[in-house]
């Protein structure tokens, strides 16, 4: 016996998400059908909406609703360093710090050998690009994750850009601010005193 | 700073479903802006589609695109059996056994006096009402979960429907199919001897 088709179809739906399965979809599918109709309508109209009014900057990459994204547009942020991310989250995450007033550009991924994902397939030549018609950018900040296809992207993007005279800095590794290092793991701990800073 | 408009919107529908939480709504989100437009929209429609084509079957409660629902209408399925499940699913899990064929009765919940959830709050009248407008049902299987509430519920059935002369009974307890001694809780074994069958 199966589902009638319209649960059917809304549980296929929610299996196309990552990390939701059957059985996840199923919950959810029946979660949905008490839900209040506004609410269900309102999902569906967010749906079609991100979908339909985002894109991506044509300068920096990032998510926006025009084109280009209002940090692209601030002139009074410091137009000399671009901060490089993997994702449009990390801008997010880097802004709410307060901290950066600089540009960004966003990879859209990271290099990959494994999963096939070489330097085309990310959002790199963008970046050359802009560099090359930009001379005012002097620095680039290099802030993919801190993981090995992190650090790799972060090697390559050094050994491309170096050369044209632009400073390629990383950000720092080392201990969590709050973090026991009893908790911390050896490479990290490793990192921390390497980048050990005077007092 | 805060995402676009579109995407906060996306976030928020996410959270609303149960068990997703901001980092899990952004990150389905973000996801959806990657998926292909014939799947965001077919999922928006899904939605709609759900919450619109579907309704609950006036005689038995389960889900169903027509009402009354397919297994009501069926005339050659056993007409002297009805088994109480707490949700729609439930009747899948039953009729993938493909063993049982008789009506079912969904309750859309259990008693549970710790949530305020009283005999009113879930479709025990209607249940009532059919038993007693339908003089050929003589059994009634209770298929609640064998957890605390489910028994309560079942409990709570049995005295109400017993003195009506409908036998009521209830899913055995034991052993799963399958399953080692060793890791079957006290409880289980406790039914597991107490339901023992002879051989």
């Amino acid at each position: 016996m199966q589902y009638p088709e319209p649960i059917t179809q809304l549980i296929a739906s929610y299996m196309k998400l990552p990390g939701i399965g059957q059985k996840s979809a199923t919950r959810l599918a029946f979660y949905t059908l008490g839900m209040d109709e506004e609410d269900v309508t309102g999902f569906a109209q967010a749906l079609i909406a991100a979908k339909r009014d985002l894109q991506f900057c044509s300068i920096c990459g990032n998510i926006t609703e025009n084109d280009p994204c209002i940090i692209c547009q601030d002139t009074s942020r410091d137009q000399t360093t671009v901060l490089v991310v993997e994702q449009s989250k990390d801008v997010m995450s880097m802004e709410n710090t307060h901290e950066y007033h600089g540009l960004y550009h966003v990879l859209h991924g990271v290099l990959s050998p494994l999963n096939g994902q070489g330097p085309d397939d990310i959002n790199i030549t963008s970046l050359v690009t802009r560099l090359q018609d930009h001379s005012d950018i002097s620095e680039v900040i290099v802030a993919t994750n801190a993981n090995s296809e992190g650090e790799a992207t972060a090697m390559y993007l050094a050994r491309l850009l170096k050369p044209a005279g632009i400073k390629v800095t990383r950000l720092a590794h080392g201990l969590a601010v709050g973090s026991d290092i009893d908790y911390a793991d050896e490479m990290t701990l490793i990192k921390a005193v390497e980048g050990r800073t005077e007092l």
